[in-house]
C-alpha cells in the first residue's frame, strides 16, 4: 500500500491571493508578514517553539492539481527536471519555507518571509537549527552564479497557474 | 475536505534496519551512504539534478503510526512541544534531510548523510541552494549552546519505537 492520507494542522494566511507577482522564496518576501492559525487539537505541540527565531514550514501547495516532470523554472529559460527545481507542480506538491517567527499568541503564529498563498494548509513545523541545517561549499547546478538579488527580484507569474 | 492522499516517488535504502543507534541528523551520518531508487514513472524529473551537490529529501517516517504532542527529545531531558523538536512522532510524520548527492546512475541516486531507516518511502527531492536556504544569527530556543559535536554524538534509542 503506497498511498498515505495526511491532514493539515493549521492554515496559513498571507497577503498573496493569487500566484501572480508572488515572491518565489522567503528571501524575496523578507518584509512580508503572515500568520498561521493552528487547529486547537494541536495547540500543545507549540510548547517551547517561541525560543526559535526561525521555523521551517511544510505545507500543501493546495492550488496544484497535477504535475509536470519537466518545467522551465522562474530563474531560467531552459527545461529542467522537476526535482532539480522548486517549481510547485510536483508529484507530491509539498512546499517548504524557512521563515522568521515573530511572536506566538495562543494558537496564532506571526511570521515574516511569507512566500505562499493565502489559505495554504500547514502540514508541519520544524524548528530551524543553524548548526544542523546550513550547508556550505555546495555546488548548485543550473543555479550556479545566481545570487540573492536575483532571487529577491524574481516574482512568480502565471506559468504554474492551474 | 481536509485530507490529502500522497504517493511515494521512490524508496530509500540505508544501513539502518531499526532506529536503535541511528544518527539523529545528517550531520551525525556524514559518512553513512544510502541509495534512492526512483520509480520509473518519475525518472524524467531527475534531469539537471546532478549539478547539485546537496539535495533536500522529504520522506515518510513510515514506522510512525501515531503522534504525541509533547515529547522529550534526544538532545534534552525535559518535555517540549512536538513542533519545537525534530522528533518523529508528529501529526504528519514527514521527515526532511539535506544530504550530499554523490552520483546518479539511471534511476539510482547515491548519497551520503543517511539518517533515515532502510525502506523509507521518498516523497520529494528539492535542490539545496545555499543562498536560499542557509540562515544566520538565529535564536535556537532549547537547543541554544548545543553544537555540532553534540549532534554527531547523539544516537537514536528506542523512545520513539512503535
Amino acid at each position: 500500500m503506497n498511498e498515505w492520507i495526511i491532514n493539515s494542522i493549521g492554515t496559513i494566511s498571507t497577503p498573496w491571493k493569487s500566484i501572480d507577482n508572488m515572491p518565489i522564496q522567503p528571501l524575496g518576501a523578507e518584509a512580508v508578514k503572515g500568520t498561521i492559525k493552528i487547529f486547537d487539537e494541536y495547540l500543545a505541540g507549540l510548547a517551547a517553539l517561541e525560543g526559535f527565531s526561525h521555523i521551517t514550514l511544510l505545507y500543501k501547495l493546495h492550488k496544484i492539481t497535477d504535475y509536470e516532470l519537466t518545467v522551465i523554472p522562474f530563474m531560467d529559460k531552459s527545461p529542467k527536471g522537476i526535482f532539480a527545481t522548486r517549481s510547485p507542480k510536483r508529484p507530491n506538491a509539498i512546499g517548504i519555507s524557512t521563515v522568521e517567527l515573530l511572536k506566538i499568541e495562543g494558537n496564532l503564529l506571526h511570521f515574516s518571509g511569507a512566500d505562499m498563498l493565502n489559505g495554504t494548509p500547514l502540514l508541519d513545523i520544524k524548528p530551524f537549527f543553524e548548526k544542523f541545517d546550513n550547508r556550505f561549499n555546495t555546488r548548485q547546478g543550473w543555479l550556479e552564479g545566481r545570487d540573492e538579488n536575483d532571487i529577491r527580484k524574481t516574482k512568480s507569474d502565471d506559468r504554474f497557474k492551474m
